[in-house]
């Protein structure tokens, strides 16, 4: 599971910048007619469209945002994309295309590159988005990705993070804290192989949470079920940072407050039977895990009923008056005041 | 001139990511009414238009694309837009908006991001381009920024680099090999500075280069003068790696040869003097130096009554067919084979 040092190796210098993009994104398939042009200009060129266009960009730092002793480099390059697309989503849109410029140090030879792009190219066949551009360099230290979106839905359709209104019920696609507790495990199997190199990690019982931090997928179904069931959000975001933290941002820029049920959190099992292992509180997980890339979004309690009993939606709360503050309301009826514990980077550093 | 290690420090970590985004950017202004959401939400919006969208993306990292100890924070901030604005006004295309992704170590504080910022915002400013969104977050070695760049043009305006004719002339504006000189002075202060921190440099007679290297503009004014000219290039690019780079570009997009002449390359007299100095060619330093963000076009030789003459633009050659290959024509009247010389990022790796 930890880096092949052993790998096929090929410079970069060996190729220059121009053969090493060409080598890199030729079989890249262009899925919509709006790329008017591609990679290969100065820029890219999109045809005008009658809709408004969204965009969106993140940053993906080795040794800051992940590890490539577990994070294998085409899940990396798959995860990279999920991203981004998960914002895109976020606002109701579709994803088009995308850029994405990478920086590499000379420890990675073209053949990790090529793995990398692998992922890109993975997840572009699989959600239908274009690769439009991007730069490549060098890094003086480690990977690092740097990867823009580009979507589009009309404008009666885009969803902001500000429209909640007191009542409306707040719902989470799909589970929570899968992404974090999977880290946890591909944490302490780090550590176990640092000790002892020749164990051979059982994994079985994390296949699901692994996944969740290794390969997310960013909900590209939850506009168009919502489009289906007639429901447009009051207010819609992507669960990055911890349902905590994203429940503050649209409370603040909806000038709302929420409760929110303990009880109504969706958990996969393998994220309660984890979270015993580790010694960790399973609602905290839910609240502060972040990456999960779910949507979490406000709909008027009138649209209750076309929403009730999907499988891929759960109902955990609900809006209140902003004087009320954001609380968590536990199984034992307590209210708990929520905090933002967001992921923070910058509290982390070296 | 070098990095002063004692000025006042406030941690990142203090106001942590999202405050720290609102700190940066809550001046900034929005100058088109085409942005329809900027900051704050997963997505900037952008209202649907009847043009064509370009788009653009570079990754400027330290040690590799500048050096801080003589490129001053604020001057880097204008620098990374400039050289994204470039690639839009290559295109034919008018600039609007701009992402601004930064990463940092903990070895900068906020007064230095602040100082960064102060020159994206006169940048966005003076050329009246919206900052949309980013992402801000810290790295484990240095700085780094990636912009993308998102601009429009009428479907009929948009230059590509493919267009060139045999017999079209071939333009440059400004003048060139400026910026490469400007970095050669620099990088010698740089030496004295280390052996002698008491020298002070004298640079008055350098200061259009440094200029060149430090504060390059992006030639916003080009569009607008060739649509007042009534000139559409027949194709078009930006000097960022050197003339000769650019010249392969559009030769091998173009499916043409090219013939330039050594005496009609636009040097500045700060250009010769320095090439003088350090023994270098100044021929050489046009075709190869780079980061000149003049840019390179051609045109129709029945255009040629509306562009000569103008103060702007200098005529350095003319396309020929593809099986003539691309030549520099010196002042001997030898014909000399060019070779794509551009800036390899890769082959000065560590």
């Amino acid at each position: 599971m930890l880096e092949d040092k052993n790998q096929e190796r090929t410079s970069l210098a060996e190729l220059g910048e121009f053969g090493l993009i060409n080598h890199l994104t030729k079989h890249f398939k262009i899925h919509h007619s709006s790329t008017v042009k591609g990679i290969g200009d100065d820029c890219a060129v999109l045809k005008n469209t009658e809709e408004e266009i969204v965009v969106t960009t993140d940053l993906l730092i080795e040794g800051v945002h992940f590890d490539l002793s577990y994070m294998p480099l085409k899940h990396l390059g798959y995860k990279a994309v999920m991203v981004n697309l998960s914002d895109v989503y976020a606002m109701n849109a579709e994803a088009q295309q995308i850029t994405v410029s990478i920086a590499v140090s000379n420890r990675f030879p073209l053949e990790a590159i090529e793995e990398l792009y692998a992922g890109i190219q993975l997840a572009c066949n699989t959600y239908k988005i274009d690769l439009i551009g991007g730069d490549t360099t060098s890094s003086t230290k480690g990977m690092l990705l740097s990867v823009t979106a580009i979507g589009s839905a009309k404008k009666e359709d885009i969803v902001y993070r500000n429209g909640a209104k007191p009542t409306d019920l707040i719902v989470v696609s799909g589970d929570l804290g899968g992404a974090y507790l999977g880290l946890q495990v591909l944490e302490r199997e780090k550590q176990v192989f640092n000790v002892n190199p020749q164990n051979q990690p059982d994994l079985d019982a994390y296949t699901y949470i692994i996944e969740r931090q290794l390969k997310p997928e960013a909900r590209k179904d939850i506009p168009a079920l919502l489009k289906e069931l007639g429901v447009k959000p009051t207010s819609m975001i992507d669960i990055s940072d911890g349902l905590s933290s994203e429940l503050f941002h649209i409370c603040t820029q909806s000038k709302v407050g929420c409760k929110v049920y303990e009880e109504k959190f969706p958990l996969d099992p393998q994220v309660i039977s984890t979270c015993e292992e580790f010694n960790l509180d399973s609602t905290m997980v839910a609240l502060s895990g972040g990456e999960d890339y779910e949507l979490l979004f406000t709909v008027s309690i009138n649209d209750f009923d076309k929403i009730k009993g999907n499988p891929n939606l759960t109902v955990i709360g609900h809006v209140t008056e902003e004087a009320a503050g954001l609380h968590l309301v536990t199984r034992a009826n307590q209210e708990l005041e929520l905090k933002a514990q967001g992921w923070n980077s910058f509290s982390d550093q070296e």
